[in-house]
This record gives C-alpha cells, sequence and structure tokens, in this order.
C-alpha cells in the first residue's frame, strides 16, 4: 500500500484519484442491444440471454413452483439471517416516512406538499459467481414500504437457467411483483421500454457491472429515472493512535475484496497506525479467498499520515467517500464535520460490512465522489413529492396583484390574464358586499 | 384545438404524445463546447459569450455597482411584489425542513439519518427577450434554506453585456454568492468542470432551452449532478360542467404563450365546457401580445371528452402532467388519486400562474411525464441524506452472527472476517465476566 505523508492540499486531487475506467467503447453494444430490444421486445431478449448467460430459456419468468422450491435450499439459520436483517431494513426505513407539509403561506393561501410512490420500479441483481440476495433487501423493502405498485426484479440465469434460492427467498419476503430471468444490458433495456412479458418501469434500481452502468445512464434518455451513477466500492477509514489496527486493516480488506477497482484509505494523525494497519494487511489477506482480487485493490490504495484532524477533514470531505469509518477519540468532530460520504460508521464495533447487511441501512450508496451531491438509497427513492395549492376569493386578493405584477415583468401577459380575469370577477362582487 | 370523444385505452399513447424533438444533432456542439472549456477555462467560455451573445465582455462577473445600481431601476411595486412572492416561497420550503431520523434497530445498533447541503450549487436562468426572475426566487431561497454554501449564478447577459437588473435584484435578495455573466452550454460547460472564474459545482438547476438541456445531460456524465431533465411546459385541466371555461381558457393559454412546443390539455366530462373553452381561448387568444407562440403551442393541444371520472384519472395518471387544474365538484376524488404531477392547482381561483410566482410552491417541475418518477424541485433538491450507525459490543453480538452467515452465503469473506475478528475479542471478554 501506498504510504502518503502531509501531502499538500494542491497534491489532493492527485493523491484521492480513483481508479478510472473508461466507459466509450461500451456504448457501442449499449445501444445496439437498446435498439435491438425496442424493436424485437422479448425476442431479442431471449437471444442476448442466450449469448450472453449462456442458456436457452422457455420461460424467463420465475414461477411459484421454482420460489416454493427456493425456500428448501435454504439452511434454517441462513433464512433466520435474511429475516433478522429484513426487520431493521424495515424499522429504519419506516421511519423515515414523513407526513404530508402544509402551510397557509398567506391569507387564503394554502400549500401541501405530499410524497406519492413510483408506482413501478425496477430492481436489478447482479448474478456472477455470488448471488447478491442482501441488495434485493436493500431495495425491495423500502420499495414495498413506499407503495410502489409493481416491484419487479431481473437478475441473469445462472447456466442452468436459475436463479439463487437466496434471491427468490429474499424477493418473496419483500413483495417482489414479479422476477424475471434475464440480466446485463438487456433488462436494463427490457424495463425501459417494457416488452410483453417485462413491465416498462418508471425508474430503476442498483448495482451492476460496466455494462449495466452504461446501460442505465442511457435509460435516463428514453425518460426512466434512475437511483444514482454507480461505480466501484470505497472504503475510507479516519483513525488515530487509539484505534485496534487489526479492525481497521479488516474493514480495509473487506471493501478491498469487492473487486479489483474498489479503492480503500486510511487517513490517520498516527504514522504509528499506519504501519500497524499496514503490517495487519499483509498478515490478513493471505486468508482470504479472494486475495487475487483483493490484492489488486489494495494495490490502488493509500495509507495517509495527516498532523492535525482539520486537514484531515477537509481532505476527506473533499474525496467524499461512500464508505466512512471513524474510529478516533473525538468522533463527535468527524461525525459533526462529515459534509460528503455516503454512510458513516463509528466506533470499534461498528464494522462496515454491519452496513452492508444488517444495521439496517441501506448500502445503496454513492461512489466516485458522488456523495457530494447524490443520497443513498432511502425511503423517498422510492417516492415523489407533489405539491398542492388551493387559493380563495381572499387568498387571491392577497397575491393577485403580485402575480400580475411579476407576469407582466417577464413578458408573459397570458400568465398576467389568467389572475386579471378571476380579480374582476372577485373585485366588483368585494365592493358589493362591503 | 383537437377534441376527441371518449379515447379508448389503446389509442391513450397516440393522444396523449407530446411535441418531441430530436436531440441528437446538438450533440455535437455540446461536446465541442465541453472540450474547449475543460482545456481552455475562461478563454473559451469568453470566445463563445462573444459567438453566441455578441457582447465582448472585460469581465463577466457581476460587480457590486451593478448590484447597487440595479435595484434604483426597479419600480418600488415590482421590489414588493418579489418580497412577498419570497416571503411566501421562503415560508413553504423552510417548512419542508426535517428533523434527523432515529432508530435502535436492535440494542446496541443505533442507526440515523441525517440531511446536509450539497456545498456548490449552480443555478441557471435563461436570458432572452424576458428576464425570468421568478426562477431565481424558486432556486435561491431553498439553496439558502438548505445552507448551500456556494450558490452560483449564471445566466447570459444581454447585447450591452449586462443581466435584467430583476434578475440582480432577486439574486441579492436570496443570499446568491456569486453572479456571472454567462448563458447557454458555456455556462453548463464552466460549471461542470471550474475555470478560474466560474466555481466547480456539485449540482446544478434551472431551466434553459435545448441546448442548455443537452450540456445539463453532459454534465451528468463527468460527475454533476442536476435537478431533472427538462422539456416544454406543460398544463393539463379536469373540469366538469360546473367550471368557469373562460378562466380554464386563460390557464390553457398561459401555459401555451410559453412556447411554441408548449402543450395544453383539457379533460372533461361535459361537451358543453369543451366547445365554450374553445370558444374562449379563440376569443382570449387574440388580445395576446405572445398570440404567435401560443397558436402554435395550441395547434398541438388536446380537448378530450371523456365520459366518466374513473377513466378520466388512468388517462391523466397515464400522461403524468407538469401542472394540473382540478376545476370539479368532486375535487376529492382527483385530489386523493393523482399518482403522478409536478404540481396541482385546486378550484375556481387558483390559477396555474400562482404556482408560478407566488403562491410558495416551487415552479421548477418534472416535465415530459418525468413526474412519473421525479419530484419538483423542493427544500430536498438541495441536501442529501447521509446515515450515520454506531454499534456497541452487544449490538454485534446481537447482529453479528447474521452478517457472518449472509456474508459467507454471498461468497465475501473479508466481510465476514471483519465482524469475527471483532466477536473473537467480544465473546471470550463476555465469558470472563459471567
Amino acid at each position: 500500500m501506498n504510504k502518503i505523508y502531509n501531502p499538500n492540499k494542491e497534491s489532493w486531487s492527485e493523491v484521492l484519484k480513483r481508479p478510472t475506467q473508461t466507459v466509450d467503447d461500451i456504448e457501442g453494444i449499449v445501444n445496439e442491444i437498446f435498439n435491438e430490444v425496442s424493436r424485437q421486445g422479448d425476442r431479442a431478449i431471449s437471444e442476448y440471454t442466450t449469448r450472453f448467460d449462456g442458456v436457452i430459456l422457455e420461460n424467463n419468468v420465475v414461477s411459484l413452483e421454482e420460489l416454493n422450491s427456493a425456500i428448501k435450499n435454504i439452511p434454517v439459520n441462513l433464512q433466520n439471517a435474511i429475516k433478522l436483517a429484513k426487520t431493521n431494513i424495515e424499522k429504519f426505513h419506516k421511519a423515515q416516512l414523513t407526513n404530508r407539509v402544509e402551510v397557509e403561506t398567506i391569507n387564503g393561501v394554502s400549500c401541501w406538499q405530499e410524497k406519492r410512490p413510483i408506482e413501478k420500479v425496477g430492481l436489478y441483481i447482479p448474478g456472477g459467481t455470488a448471488p447478491l440476495f442482501s441488495t434485493v433487501l436493500m431495495l425491495a423493502v423500502p420499495a414495498q414500504i413506499a407503495g410502489c405498485k409493481e416491484i419487479v426484479l431481473c437478475s441473469p440465469p445462472n447456466k442452468k437457467g436459475e436463479l439463487a434460492p437466496e434471491i427468490l427467498f429474499a424477493a418473496q419476503l419483500c413483495g417482489v411483483t414479479k422476477i424475471i430471468k434475464v440480466g446485463g444490458i438487456q433488462a436494463i433495456a427490457g424495463l425501459t421500454f417494457g416488452t410483453e412479458i417485462i413491465p416498462q418501469v418508471y425508474k430503476i434500481f442498483g448495482p451492476g457491472n460496466q455494462f449495466v452502468t452504461v446501460a442505465k445512464q442511457l435509460a435516463t434518455k428514453f425518460g426512466v429515472a434512475i437511483d444514482m451513477p454507480a461505480g466501484p466500492s470505497e472504503l475510507l477509514v479516519v483513525a488515530d493512535d487509539d484505534a485496534n489496527a487489526s479492525y481497521i486493516a479488516s474493514d480495509l480488506l473487506s471493501q478491498a475484496e469487492h473487486g479489483a477497482d474498489s479503492q480503500v484509505i486510511l487517513v490517520s494523525t498516527s504514522k504509528n497506525l499506519i504501519n500497524s494497519v499496514s503490517e495487519e494487511i499483509e498478515r490478513q489477506i493471505k486468508e482470504l479467498p479472494r486475495q487475487a482480487i483483493a490484492k489488486k485493490a489494495i494495490a490502488n490504495s493509500k495509507l495517509i499520515y495527516i498532523e492535525n484532524n482539520e486537514f484531515a477533514l477537509d481532505l476527506i470531505n473533499e474525496y467524499g467517500p461512500e464508505h466512512f469509518i471513524i474510529c478516533t477519540k473525538n468522533e463527535d468532530f468527524y461525525i459533526n464535520g462529515i459534509a460528503n460520504a455516503g454512510s458513516v460508521f463509528i466506533g470499534d464495533y461498528t464494522p462496515e460490512s454491519a452496513g452492508d447487511y444488517a444495521s439496517g441501512t441501506n448500502h445503496t450508496l454513492p461512489t466516485n465522489g458522488f456523495s457530494k451531491a447524490y443520497s443513498g438509497v432511502n425511503l423517498d427513492s422510492f417516492l415523489k413529492s407533489m405539491t398542492f395549492q388551493k387559493i380563495s376569493k381572499d387568498g387571491l386578493l392577497n397575491i393577485g396583484e403580485t402575480i400580475e405584477l411579476m407576469a407582466e415583468a417577464e413578458g408573459l401577459q397570458a400568465h398576467k390574464n389568467a389572475v386579471s380575469i378571476r380579480l374582476k370577477d372577485i373585485i366588483p362582487a368585494k365592493t358589493g358586499i362591503s
């Protein structure tokens, strides 16, 4: 790992540089698949599934039988673990429900804001060697709480044409309404345009590889919203002399095993700690089954010594980490000062993997510095806020002239007229009464 | 205007089709300007300002003198109108502030969600014949309430190299921190990459023509967030026999005057009303200074008769209007049933232009059916929610095994290990005590 001592502010952007990927060469194939799916629907879907997933599916909708047999394939202790995680995620996301906001801004002018569910949402769950069923919980639980009517899950089938039983178990536990065995670009294209089998949705959620990421970005051009732009996973730990080096090493490695392009950073006011963490990583990495991946990520990663906490905080905010662990005596300084981070983990007994699975917070978080502007997935991601207003005659008398003056100054006479035509009816009536 | 009677559900997508624009031919020039601004910074900005706005600016930052002289050019009654509008917008958006959400999901596992401001935001205000100073209020007021540190406003200069005094007045009233005379694609590029003069921002807000819209979309590729994809303005009115045809005609025309590509729709259960509104439009349109524009928009627009309210509501939700006016006896049916709309206006005395200026709601709203997934601009648009968690030893004992089981099932051993390494320390200690 690269050790860096007191980098000056001018060098921060270089020091904090993320391993980048170019996506331009992917756009061709993404455009092609979108075209085909939009033209040929399920026929195209089926062909791409054969081409990319190596399987011919007669029916890509998961049946009730498949759902029922899934549960038999999951050990009871894992079932209970999934249920406990679901309960915690549910508690935290239910607490995020908000009441309608209502204000009479001026006498007779009543305004309110209400959140209503996005009716149709698509959840993308990657396949591959390990089934990421935890992401099913993270997306379907808030979708259900929000009241989304259609919750469509797409995930690529394995060579046998199956989805992992854990994904099926989690999906039915959380109220997913349709599960379709389709992955990659073709899944995103299907959710964007709709086919006979795949419902067209209004917003697409979920992680994925570069192809899925570019496909989601293209979906936005066709009017479909997405949760956020995705990037490789990352973790930044700030720690001082008191912190436990072996815990920190284990956290850094837990992110490093995600992918060769993951990035982990330790920022510390203690040179001793930096050295101990570095040694611990060397020691622990040898035990990992995914050490080949973790080693590549660790090669990209940094141990940064910074003399004082103020500078450290500035640097961390400049980076805007997806996951941010605080293991320092003065933890409140960092809790209060952090402006840009996805999710924050505080103290010795709060490993980042707790948030990945079971603390109750969401693990779909902004990477790549997007925490500067984006929220992680939360209940509001499945709702949109709408405003309402109702104005009485008195209310229009109170703001009518204001509207007329402003509309006129903006050169919008018809905007003014919509008020004047009403005021004309109100004012004589008023005069008549008084 | 096109009158359509009882369209069947299969024809809805055709009936509700929006006037579309192709943007592909714009992408070339947008890419070129982004490249130049990213390479040459202010020099490129200056050249494009000369080319597109026809003015050579020595300094494109608005000075204190310009701000001070602006106020002298605005009649006092307009100043007061702007102040009243600001007060109402402020009241409604302040009411949207939320407290932190805190939950102990299981004993020893404390999770909370907090919203923190997006530190740097860019507000784009179009220029052109009429200065849209109302949009300054709609964007800068919530930005200030949210606590954004840098609020940068860009707007194209006129031929004299000036911004409209109303824009300057509104900007200083609402705490904008820097005002720059730059418009179009080059403004969005400047906010995306930053130049010596234009600060790089994390999120860009505001309306604009097709060029600005495509530029904002390109900005997202460089990691900058945007408020929402923009499209031409639109209004849908639902009204019954009781409604006032001349009010409704005035509302339809107020949206029609925005642009030739605006769309206005009346849905009614009354053929009489449809005929009266049609006649009223013919009558009122003759008085409008912008009748050439309004006429083109009206040509695209529709009067739709639908026999019953249930069908009408379905059709309206299928369309997802930006602005939705309800003038019916059974207004609660539509208020409760509307699933997709930007902002809703209820009753005879609530013209849409009230929301454009002074009721207090925001006028930056999702067009083009985006209300199915997007919120209009609101206080939360200037904040991002972050999550925090702090777990005690007991807490980790309560969820540790759950995390271990799930991580293992996902094949992520290092995620499991980050828990196991801590549990090993906790459990012997526990045993020692008991």
